[in-house]
């Protein structure tokens, strides 16, 4: 039954392939969220899909769906130290794996490389490896172990908040901070270099682990990013995870639809952060409740005592469909970059309130792109601060302009972003890994690539002409010089 | 009528859309032959397509197709100089240009910018520019003028007959080519740039004008290239004319199938070399004499003398259906990109008979992908020489297997190369320009995009840290050893 599901499916799309077993190394929070939705779309299309899951995961849970095999393992988080998880880690590639292995034969591992050893596994296993990504700092892994360029000049450094259009002491500022990073990740990987060597009995390293995946699955596109240098095997698949908007829930509805003319303004601050001091929540409160849209507040604290009529507070919100709402005017929100893809996707101007991690950055983009005003901090955010950029956002006709631009950019590429991704997968499955998109870079020493031992070399040999060519110079200068004397002298 | 047909065909594959008015720059040869399929695809799909040709055009001719609407030009091709030909490009562009513009506004200028100018047009008209684009020496306006990085190390310079895997002289020869090139291409943009400087009444350049293109579709992609980095602008549609085999003649069938297990060979030299001197002429002749293959080649010239039993001779040949033919075992070809992507959909392996132009490195592509064998030249080939290599290809299992291989990533990709390239210039036409996909290189000069004054500034800075350092050492050393010495003097 499971075949012919496969088989009509792949048909529907692609054309005829193969099921595939596909083996999905642990992961946690947003990026697991954004996987699963992966991970359905292989299971719809008839591949058998592995989870490998923690004991203590936060966000992997069996009970979810049964839709996975979900492969639980052991690890002991009270150490909480890196080297006992990855030794659980590799515990279980070495002696558990084999007895997967007996059951089915797997065709591809598929991983966030935040956790790491997947590509140990892969190459115990002697299959291919597939990345989904969002970034590591300054993108020192995809630089340095995924030889994507970047050329530091125009290319801000992942979380630098930095655009693409830098001033010189932005670009002195983007240059340092490329370095610095590039440093402290070189001695950050050099424990899992000897861990990897040891394990591996051949001198490795993380980075030439890491540099042998077969597609990287970057989690943004270019409505997101700004444009930039990349390779063959690196695929923009940002916003995968959107739908169009469903049916609110009837009395939520009603509320939007009080609204009138003015709509509505949806506020979250992620799933990490439900609850904040009651002097925070009062200074917001008394901020929304200045502006005559309506307000769907995602909180779980006490309700602020400077609440306004116009807002309302929910435990938890259909965000997705509250951003595809007609009556949307405007999104405050943290800046995580799953929902700052549900604006995108319908198009929902934002105010950000970035809060830690990445957000800082995600809204520094969507500032540039003329979409979003950013507060500075949630600590000292002045109610008037939220107001203004409320009123901005929402009157100043170029923010929601700029939104329906980068919509419409979203929307409109070759192939949707989750199929995109189902495609490369399975293009991995079906081809046995995609080594044609792998560059010739990660065969080469650092000084090969920058050419560093051809400039030597033309260098010197440009050195020894000048060299011979000023001798003869003198030489034949000197002759001409004692000739004439020796005759000036007959004379 | 035509609206009908355009809403029903956009809906049919991207969803709805606009309907464009498409100028497509005047171009020739095998550019033409590629170029005129995706301008058939766009009118079958409702937009209108405007072809300026010149009177002296060798491939676009009117009566070729009444589906586009050819604008002929006069250009006095008897001077043949560089300049007048520009001359009458600009003057149409500034004075007959201004007419068809009152007739339909275009939405797209499409062109091959080794056809210079159609850049001055899209500027003038404000309208988007595509370009489609096979290569130009050593990738010197790729680089330079469509900021394309390409590491010397790993990204061979089109034309210099090397592979993404060089020795250390291969490495220095690539650098000295890219060196030389990028040279050579100042020097002779040198006399489009004042022109083009004059014409707009200020300083910009050829380099510049190019720039500005909104999408880059380079008639290349991963079968054909060795992985490099590329840009979001940069789109590669390799094979777009490539399509299934039909049906042989019915006396061509025959004879194909007289040929039994051994199958058959295809040989062309393409459409530029139809005659060759007798004794070539003999000397291959007898070479195909002797495989047990029956061959089919395409020759104007008169029949040779040494001609086999085997061997059959004709004034043309549908080449893409016998490359398609169950039969076809190998393909004899001077290495024309058309004829290799065809061999490449059909996964057919060849014999490289390189004559000029690009051929040769093409070849070297397809010898360094394990799917040809490549002869010196014609001049000098002895007929033991394409014996063997016929041989080879046929019966060391290794060459089909690669054919095979590289087949399959031809047509496993998310999407036809035909359908992408309608894609990106509809893209163009529905977004009025595609510059979210320009990278911000194209706004910083020189030294700025290679960070030198970044380096130079904080090598200054750490110039002056260390001296201030050494001096304040020196300094206190100098103090210490005074003091110690006054304190000897005084005890």
């Amino acid at each position: 039954m499971r075949l012919i599901v496969c088989f009509l499916s792949l048909l529907t799309v692609f054309g005829p392939g193969k099921c595939g077993n596909i083996l999905v190394w642990y992961n946690e929070g947003s990026h697991w969220i954004n996987l699963k939705i992966v991970l359905e779309t292989l299971v719809d299309r008839g591949h058998n899909v592995t989870v490998l899951v923690p004991d203590a995961s936060l966000f992997m849970k069996a009970k979810d769906s049964d839709r996975f095999v979900y492969q639980p393992f052991n690890v002991s988080m009270d150490e909480q130290e890196m080297r006992d998880f990855i030794d659980e880690f590799l515990h279980f590639s070495v002696y558990e794996m084999d007895q997967l292995n007996l059951l089915q034969i797997f065709d591809v591992v598929l991983s966030d490389p935040i956790y790491a050893c997947s590509d140990i596994v892969a190459e115990e296993l002697g299959i291919p490896l597939v990345y989904t990504f969002r970034f590591s700092l300054a993108h020192a892994a995809e630089r340095m172990c995924g030889q994507i360029p970047a050329p530091p000049s125009y290319v801000p450094g992942a979380m630098s908040k930095l655009t693409d259009k830098m001033s010189f002491t932005e670009r002195v500022f983007n240059m340092l901070f490329y370095l610095s990073q590039d440093a402290l990740a070189i001695i950050a990987w050099k424990k899992f270099d000897n861990y990897y060597s040891e394990y591996l009995g051949r001198p490795t390293s993380f980075c030439e682990m890491m540099s042998k995946a077969d597609i990287w699955l970057i989690r943004t596109y270019w409505d997101f990013e700004f444009p930039r240098p990349f390779l063959p095997n690196f695929k923009y698949i940002g916003g995968l995870h959107c739908t169009p908007a469903k049916p609110l829930p009837k009395d939520m509805e009603e509320f939007v639809q009080s609204s009138g003319d003015d709509g509505i303004v949806v506020f979250t601050l992620g799933s990490l952060i439900d609850k904040m001091p009651k002097e925070t929540s009062n200074r917001i409160a008394s901020a929304l409740a200045q502006i005559p849209q309506k307000v769907l507040w995602r909180y779980g604290g006490e309700k602020p005592d400077t609440l306004g009529e116009n807002t309302r507070i929910y435990k938890w919100i259909p965000q997705n469909d509250l951003l595809g709402h007609p009556k949307t005017r405007a999104f405050i929100t943290h800046g995580g970059t799953n929902g700052i893809y549900e604006a995108i996707f319908h198009g929902v101007p934002m105010v950000g309130i970035p809060l830690f991690g990445d957000q800082p950055d995600n809204l520094a983009h969507m500032k540039a792109k003329g979409v979003a005003v950013v507060m500075d901090n949630l600590k000292t955010m002045r109610p008037q601060e939220l107001v203004d950029g409320l009123n901005a956002i929402i009157n100043d006709s170029s923010y929601k302009e700029n939104a329906m631009h980068l919509s419409r950019i979203h929307h409109d590429r070759p192939m949707k972003p989750l199929d995109e991704s189902v495609f490369w997968i399975e293009f991995v499955v079906r081809n046995k890994g995609a080594q044609h998109l792998r560059v010739e870079a990660h065969n080469l020493t650092w000084y090969q690539y920058h050419c560093l031992d051809v400039f030597a070399f033309l260098f010197t040999i440009l050195t020894v002409v000048l060299y011979v060519f000023f001798k003869m110079c003198k030489f034949f200068i000197m002759r001409c010089c004692f000739r004439s004397k020796r005759k000036s002298k007959k004379e």
